[in-house]
């Protein structure tokens, strides 16, 4: 049986919310890996035009993250706090330092559905509508599915 | 002149937030101080009938924190992370452990309006309007009063 992954991106109608769906030939314990250990997590993170530097990184329920990506010498720098890290649920925050006083939080579930699968749900929070519609008009969905394709190739390799 | 202060509690039509302003006859350092300091901290926040125990406090960009109020021997507990600290803002995540998988994020921002008043603006972000509304119905006005009267005393007194 084949099945093709693909990634669903959604913006809630009710609430400033972005939502990601995504499936993938992994275990629950992979993508909890891939989302916390840095060097795992920064060869996927982003678009494949790009490299990514983890300056800090403390992926625990009260820890605190920075990375910056690099495109054609140009950095964007993001950092956040890690709420709470537990196998099934990462709580965090986000900004991207280039709009300072932007701030969301990021819930990630990581759903075993077995036979070797697992799904990876994301929910985005912001206070405004204006603020959510900006980020999805900026073309952030090529760097989502650039990353999960990434993502996809290092479990197939057996890299996570 | 005669001001009086009064905590205005509001919920946001369009998006889950809740919002709660107060001025105060403080500097905003003075506002930051009680906010960011736990021992003052733990002497302000709450109803009247509590105690505070500060459990985990750091205060800075990155940093966690946790707290647990006691009244007539029973432990509420809460805990987030600083998303950041800085001397007019602090971004931050609040969970009540008693019910462990809701989180809010809150913003604070201290104005300063000159002739040794400031003024006290928090919003507290959540992802429904159920939860939102639930928290409005819970007679949370009352400690929020209570804490800042409490608050408004300390500065009064020249404890902050």
């Amino acid at each position: 049986m084949t099945r093709t992954t693909e990634t669903t991106i959604e913006a809630d109608r009710d609430v400033p919310i972005v939502r990601i769906t995504r499936e993938f030939a992994a275990t629950r314990e992979q993508l909890f890996r891939a989302h916390t250990d840095p060097v795992l997590f920064a060869r996927w993170i982003g678009p494949d035009a790009g490299d990514t530097r983890i300056e800090h990184w403390d992926a625990r329920t009260g820890g605190s993250w920075r990375f910056v990506s690099v495109h054609d010498g140009v950095e964007f720098a993001f950092h956040g706090c890690f709420h709470e890290v537990r196998p099934d649920r990462i709580v965090q925050t986000f900004t991207f330092e280039g709009e300072p006083d932007g701030v969301a939080l990021e819930t990630l579930w990581f759903d075993d559905l077995g036979d070797g699968r697992a799904r990876l749900r994301t929910q985005s929070l912001v206070d405004s509508f204006e603020s959510r519609d900006a980020w999805l008009a900026s073309g952030m969905e090529g760097g989502v599915n650039e990353g999960y394709a990434k993502l996809e190739r290092m479990i197939a390799d057996g890299a996570v």
